[in-house]
């Protein structure tokens, strides 16, 4: 379903030469929405990286809102390793002045997603984390509650915490940025959406992550 | 002949649907290199980028690594303006942790290209600006010059200044980018490929310059 | 009527020996409130800031508070080029720990403020920006309203927040700061003035912008 | 060996009532040098640092200068979680302007230790990282070398690069702070060390990490 | 009265070993609350701070929030000499990601400890300074207003400023951060304790400050 | 004598209306290079910047380049208190992009000048701090020796450091500045003229320190 609902979106916005291959965690969490899931799922989405690198994909998206495994996988890999919170940042930086992330997964993922900003350098572009209780593995339970929810929480960012640009902070969303740009009147980043352009862009552009930034890792033996 | 140059390189590597049109400026300078030379074309820039809109395209480029009135003309304009240091610097920063800029047009432009990196908010990125003695219109006088002079900056970039990613600071040095990377062996981005990739992406995604950062300039009388 | 209203101010608080020349720009936007009217008056400013070094003036003040054409006259000129907001906002940044700059012209000025203040590297002292909606050419239309709705702004800055300092926004406010200073028991700072004292100290001192940080433009062709 | 290396280190600071257990990972990799290790030693990680709380550990250390698993392990626990680096940094800040990070392991490190001082807020107070060519498995295998390599560059970092205080940038270095400090005459720490004193020092000031910072996950199923 | 205070806090919580001695300034001011009194209280304090370590203590506590005199007996001391607000705050910024200082002494005191976590480089992490007026004077007269007035202040900086620790600003506040942290639910340091373990982890760990950060002072005279 | 100097450096400088008094310290140590030094003369430097306003000054300079009692002052009096190297490092950030402050005392003073700079929120601006081996006390003994040592480490701070304004970092240095900005080719900025003509801006202004920002001292008892 997930799977469905993400292979929709890409086909949508694709360049025509793109080939799309969605694949899951073997294990982990089944949602991850805070720095403890992120543990969880560290090592099996690193795994499921490397086998895209093996597979021989030209370029390869640890597609979550926190980006697991994105600096791992840049070391480990040639090809461009792209996170979806990454990009979604930098682009609503070039878009407008202070951005808000808002989505859902409640409280407890709100102080996870400011390190990650951090960890990027653009606290200073964040005008605020907001997020509605709605956990990741409902959002598709009522469509008419999340986007309600999620259009009063932007709105808010908008008019008292001073953002001029949405970012959407889950990779679940899709299909909504659209309505609530329409609503809100603010550019509305879908972040999933941003992460395949900037993949295809790199891959086109002949680049990738820095090995110089990112080294190999040296050869030792690692178990799991 | 810079025209045919930037629409050979754009033909090459654009979207199968995108038509991409080269205007240049009524008036100005010959070359931009420093704070004088944008002020001097600011306003011809702006009307150049002004027509693009009434003309009905769907994006706009500021094709100057200045990004002469950039932000002048995200305020007038509905449809995405994009410069080519703006996007250029911040795909910088997703590829490494610190990137330096190397041009030509000797020293006078140096502090010009640190202001606009502080501009945007990227400065705790920026390694350091290198320069080569080469004024931007002889560029294409001596192309093996070029070369191994831009080659010699951006290697002690790497080397002495802690760079792991190379910008290169003109939009005239186009088709440079790929030698110099696999001599360095790190990325080395070409501006004016990663505006076209962005102008691109933006109008694929819906998405503009957010208009409560950009507010429409109130209506006054203005003459020239 | 400008003339005459900054000539009076002027000769108020100048020094006894120095002889000032009020100019007006030829061409360019009515008035300047935002990016948009910038990119429209950078280039006759700076066509007028140069011919004071001409005409042999000591000094010249680009007069409005977005400090058009301020670094590319820096890089042009010998004698000191001072703006009216950059010694403003540092003079501030002395008297207190937070500034918010008050001005005319309604919300779209407002980005255009942060901006510049974040250009000078000061916008970590910078409480807020607000603003009145009387457009710059309404300023001297109503006197009391003029008054009143600016001492309600800066006083929403100084006790909402947190500012201990205020800068006027704008050039055409003279006469105002002394009134607000009395109201609010905190700095008021007339930018224009501010300006003028610092212009004739660094006559005094023998002191100008550094060269080796604005290097004189190289000589090229440039039409206008 | 590690085990009892750090034991009685540990023996000949901790408090009297103190009762101290050494904890090894059941799988993961075999030393941590750099993201990649840290993203494979992550899961593992927090399973024994857990497994503290529900043992009756009043604190619990993760025992590795790049702190794996700690904000994850701060979010599951209520017993104080102590990483070794981000309690060293703090006090080396308190003990000079400027530290730098001395370490084993080679080049592919310095990366990752950026990222991290960066990620706790003190990237202000680095002057640099320098790292040695010993692998961390080979720590033991040639003290006199480890100790003269270590020396070498724990010197350059004072005499070059600014550091007036040395941080040691494994957890596997004990016994060399000493004769470290001695020979460079400013403060030597030792990570390793430093975490256990404050450890002792949160539980007997009843203090532990902030469950508003970071709040306990959410139920879900989660599987390895 | 304050000494013994401080001395029946202080035995409850160091190691067995330590020895302690609470000493107090000849002259200067009554209490210290803001700049004022800091320099009134700089050259006393520092006297005392000499003694210490002329009569062989080990480690000296600059006992008042405001640290004076701190910088200069880290210059002429080669025991350690701890602030109480210095490492309070670093010890803060371990357990959460923003706090806010608490503290009584009514608004003047304000901006001096905004101050001081700048001289730090702690602001980025500083939700909020929050006072109640209650002199420092008159801290022990009515111990349950005390109370409750702090808890009330500690509850809108966790509520409304974004906390998620606090800071007692004050070293006579102890005995106070025990019930207030079970009341507000996030950890509530006291400066006054945290010196106290600080400076004995110093003393076993064998470290001071840097005596390259802060060298011995010129003999020169000096009368007072 | 040094009274004489700068009585007669500021007699060259001021507005034909100021009338100047130069006061010395009753008590404290000889020279001021260091924080130690500092904390000896805050109290006394206090007690003569009451003095100005008590014999009604219309404003005052604490003449040292870390200014002592600054702050204190600015709580304490209405009327303009003005350090030396506050408004210096303030005008050099106007004049350039980054400064280097050049100064005598030795090494032991340069920490306590970066502190100082930090403490105005302006590190960002310095490019370095270098001094030369000859005490305060002795500038005057060998003046060729002086303006040769100086040129030559200001050299540095131009060359290899960056810099392109230079701090002159000492209030006794009067009448060197002009030989080596003329030498040198960027600013040289004498830090005690500034402060005199920075006060007099104020006075004529009509402004002072924020008494918001530096409030009253609360009455209480002060002994010395």
């Amino acid at each position: 379903m997930w799977n469905e609902m993400i292979s929709d979106a890409y086909e949508a916005i694709k360049d025509p030469g793109t080939e799309i291959t969605v694949a899951n965690l073997e294990k982990g969490p089944e949602s991850i929405e805070q720095h403890y899931d992120v543990a969880w799922a560290e090592l099996f989405t690193l795994r499921e990286l490397e086998r895209a690198e093996e597979e021989r994909y030209d370029a390869v998206i640890s597609y979550c809102f926190d980006d697991p495994a994105l600096l791992a996988a840049k070391e480990k890999l040639r090809i461009p390793v792209v996170g979806i919170q990454e990009p979604s940042i930098h682009l609503a930086s070039m878009l407008g002045r202070r951005f808000s992330i808002v989505s859902v997964g409640g409280e407890p993922g709100i102080g996870c997603a400011r390190d990650e900003v951090g960890r990027y350098g653009l606290e200073g572009r964040l005008a605020s984390v907001r997020v509605v209780n709605i956990p990741v593995l409902d959002i598709r339970k009522d469509r008419e509650k999340l986007q309600s929810t999620m259009l009063a929480e932007a709105r808010q960012a908008v008019d008292h915490d001073g953002a001029d640009v949405i970012v959407l902070g889950c990779g679940g969303l899709l299909g909504l940025a659209a309505e609530l740009q329409t609503e809100l009147n603010v550019p509305v980043i879908d972040p999933g959406e941003v992460a395949l352009k900037i993949a295809e862009d790199l891959v086109r552009l002949g680049l990738a992550q820095s090995k110089k930034a990112f080294p190999f890792p040296s050869p030792k033996m690692r178990r799991y």
